[in-house]
């Protein structure tokens, strides 16, 4: 090994509840890491402050090896001026946060989506290590993704590209979060699968008992219905079952439009349901056209949930050069 | 004008029923063309004895101005290779198309999907002019397209990608020309609307009965559909309407997706029907996010049936350099 000092950098992952901060190598090893909530009450300025805050803690761990700061944030990022435009979830607009952390640590500071920041850590260190035509899928409480292609992630127009949630796979379907009906997230969405659990106890309270009592006064949540599954009450198993039909739906049309080599799948909802993983896998073997099934493949993602720390700081040390 | 001698190519578009040629020159002008029908039943010796003959046909027209020579297959072509891998519609597998044409004409050849070459074709001369980000969606029999994406028109793993047809609008839904169901073909492709229109004129055959007269004993097709509709019949407006909302459904997925600054709509479904660019407006108008939208627009394509050579002969000369 040549004693050569080693480039890491810190990644940001800011989202509406939570700040998660980590020190990374340049093979996408984490080794070091902080959390603390998302204080949005508290305004830009706080969250600014908490995320300075964490970068210094980290800093601590090597002043020297740290070159670059990448931060990832839940909302539409201007990457080239590193200006958020709009968070909803943290209430924000037009927030200058690349200049401000540059300013306030001495480090270059690069800022994107998170999303687009998590589907470039599973494609360079993740699940699509090598795969130069990804597309990476998160089913979250929300569905996002990223896509790779031909060995770039795509920004699109405005660098908003990626919302793979807001596919329509059922035209003039399920009211979505978004204004439009039928998006594959208003079916496979966190939220949507506890929509739909409660409409089926509603419409049928007899099988719905079990979920019903498993979730209590709260109201069942998209965890219940995957818990309940795995133990085979038939009603969660029914609702994960077309869940996995939706995503399939959707990864099949995804697969013509993109031609990938590989679909990952990550995402809470993909972790608290292993299957829907082989649920997309038959989907694509039935319905999609034979030429564009050789060599693809579809995996689960690598990464868990630092997949957004990683590929922040794995952006920023790519934007650094040298 | 400086007297420097025209840069001119070739563009050929090899479909399963016409091979069209024309003299293309760097600003995307046809200055002769030709035309004639595809010999599929001869077999591929045939049909490229065929290509040379009108290749040769036109380089009379200025045989030192013609540098190159562009070909749009319908089916999956290995672009580096300038070999056909597979194109159904002329019964052709693993046909070295681009070298046997380079050997026969001495000069060189460029081999490309149809599709991709005429989203070029709009992209670089068209209505998508200027445009970094665009997604065009050709609705003829079939519904494909092409997908440009930072500049660059997206090919995927296998030089497959902008199969934007099988894109799932409806899970589930109507039986596909491909393994899947509920594709936007499904619903709006010209096979399909003259499905739909056959099972509306079963199911109410007093309302059908325009069109069943319009149609005579060969049955139904798209376009007796479009000009039932151009005419104020019910059932026709209806179906046509119908297909403005699948065509939004998918559109406004795609956007999402994608992210584009532009959507250009083209093909013979979009020729006989012009309102469908104003449904698929609307759609996107209602169903798309708000930050989607920002300098967003949906035009008709511009050269019609010429999209194919002259995007072809464009990128033989883009390919050629200089």
């Amino acid at each position: 090994m040549a004693a050569t000092k080693p480039r890491l950098a810190v990644g940001l992952d800011l989202g509406g509840t939570k700040i998660q901060a980590a020190v990374v190598d340049g093979d996408g090893g984490v080794l070091a890491s902080h959390r603390r909530d998302t204080n949005v009450a508290g305004g830009p300025f706080t969250v600014v402050e908490d995320l300075i805050d964490s970068v210094r803690t980290l800093l601590k761990f090597d002043p020297e090896g740290i070159r670059a700061v990448g931060v990832g944030v839940a909302g539409q990022v201007d990457t080239a001026a590193g200006v958020v435009r709009s968070a909803p979830n943290l209430r924000w607009s037009d927030v200058p946060l690349g200049e401000t952390l540059q300013r306030a640590l001495g480090l270059p500071v690069f800022v994107d989506n998170d999303v687009r920041a998590a589907t470039w850590g599973e494609w360079r260190h993740g699940a699509g290590r090598g795969i130069d035509d990804l597309i990476v899928l998160f089913v979250g409480t929300g569905v996002g993704g990223g896509l790779v292609s031909g060995g770039r992630v795509l920004t699109g127009g405005h660098g908003l590209a990626g919302e793979l949630g807001h596919l329509t796979v059922v035209a003039g379907g399920r009211k979505c979060s978004c204004p439009n009906r039928g998006c594959l997230e208003a079916y496979a969405g966190g939220w949507a699968i506890a929509e739909r659990a409660k409409e089926a106890i509603e419409a049928d309270p007899k099988m719905g008992r079990v979920l019903r009592e498993r979730a209590g006064a709260a109201g069942v949540t998209a965890r219940e219905v995957a818990e309940a599954a795995a133990e085979g009450d038939p009603l969660a198993r029914e609702l994960m079952a077309e869940t996995g039909r939706y995503l399939g739906a959707g990864a099949v049309g995804l697969v013509h439009a993109f031609n990938p080599r590989r679909i990952v799948l990550g995402g809470g909802v993909i972790e608290n349901n292993p299957h829907l993983v082989e649920a997309v896998t038959s989907a694509i073997r039935d319905g999609v056209m034979p030429v564009f099934q050789e060599g693809l493949d579809v995996r689960r993602a690598e990464l868990g949930g630092e997949a957004g720390v990683v590929g922040s700081a794995s952006l920023a040390l790519g934007r650094l050069g040298g």
